[in-house]
């Protein structure tokens, strides 16, 4: 499905100096068939140098300065996509900016809930918010559903499914933060599939496996260029059916 | 199940100055088979004259101060509560106290989201945290699971159902601090059934109905009565196939 980027004219993901947000844009560059324009946020981008380097050598990358839990950062941004974007609108939001405030039940804390929830659930409604009227403009253009007209993506987590963490399952990964805030995140996806289906706006959330990342340690059985083979190769596959939807990086769908 | 609530020595409900919490109250008091002790809290007890009503009339019924997002205030609580509950711990803690901070997507802010999951999502993490020594202590003089042992019930909403939010039940109740601090609140209850579970302590969320009381508004189809005494009917019967569950007021499992 990697060629239906092809029809992708404007893409953004947050999060993109490293993990799985820089091997998303590595991955569009150099997968033959690349958006338009990728534009790609970090908190601190004078620091992101991978994602500088290769910024130097992909013309279509676009880097924004974007703090997700700062209102005037996304404000800023949301300024600055539109300057890039202009009258196409934007085609593709990858909500991927993520952190784990690692803490069970011993050591949480109310600080420690509202950080992860802030970054992890109300960051992504917020960006979404600040992008809309670009989204609007690009799926004003298309029929369907799909990147190729408008679409809201959240890296979401397995970790968040409430179904899911019973019996075998729950013998690990007991992060009261990090889990909350993914539940929290699979709701705000949910409503705003409801919300912006009028638009033609498909939102979905994503779960892009557990990968060797900073975030996922040395352990974790994919790597990120494993991981985001399949994490685009669904995002490009998108269409109506999957609206709404809480979906592995497999395809399967998952248990909220 | 009213009789259930004859082995339950001490019980504790939040928020219960007024709504379903003082609803609750009000029926156990005068259901017949009233626990031995029922301690109430509230934010502002000196403003709760009905609450102060009730326990001048029945001795079982303690007043004390809780602010739900305050861990000061839990801490301070939950050395209260030892006080009353002594050697015999909590059998019962009822997390009741919630908020609705009504927004859709256009009034939706960064705050709103916090706030109703601060109150809605976190409140009762930190509560049952601060009152498990109780709980366990209460645990540990019996067998099976109920509340003639120990419970922990969520009072949650069938709105943070994410499964639940689509279609023709899409139409209504756009609120996303809401909903999204009570899918939140579902996932702090499995996190807390799978980590209680050895201690035999039983969680579950619990949907008490659309209500007229103060949040659900004068529309609502359920009256606190209605709604409470269903609600007592499945705490009551709880046993150790519910833990880990999303029950409606009726007793019917719901999707997460």
């Amino acid at each position: 499905m990697a060629h239906a980027f092809k029809n992708c004219s404007n893409l953004m993901v947050t999060g993109a100096s490293r993990g799985l947000g820089l091997q998303i844009i590595e991955s569009l560059v150099t997968g033959g068939f690349s958006p338009g324009k990728i534009i790609a946020t970090a908190r601190n981008p004078d620091g992101a140098k991978e994602l500088q380097m290769l910024a130097e050598e992909h013309q279509n990358i676009h880097i924004i300065k974007l703090d997700v839990t700062c209102q005037e950062s996304i404000e800023r941004a949301a300024s600055e996509v539109e300057q890039l974007v202009q009258e196409e609108g934007l085609n593709c939001l990858i909500n991927n900016a993520g952190i784990n405030v690692v803490a069970n039940l011993e050591t949480v804390t109310a600080d420690k809930m509202l950080e992860n929830f802030h970054t992890n659930s109300v960051a992504p409604l917020m960006i979404t918010k600040a992008m809309l009227p670009l989204l609007k403009r690009a799926a004003a253009k298309g029929t369907g559903m799909g990147i190729h007209r408008a679409a809201v993506i959240n890296m979401t987590s397995l970790l968040g499914s409430v179904e899911l963490y019973w019996g075998d399952r729950a013998d690990t990964f007991k992060w009261y933060p990090y889990r909350t805030s993914k539940s929290a995140l699979n709701m705000v996806t949910r409503c705003l599939a409801v919300d912006l289906e009028a638009d033609g706006i498909l939102c979905m959330a994503l779960h892009p496996g557990w990968v060797r990342t900073d975030m996922g340690g040395p352990e974790a059985p994919l790597s990120p260029e494993e991981s985001i083979s399949c994490v685009l190769s669904v995002i490009g596959g998108l269409t109506e059916k999957d609206h709404g939807s809480f979906l592995h990086y497999t395809g399967e769908q998952l248990p909220w």
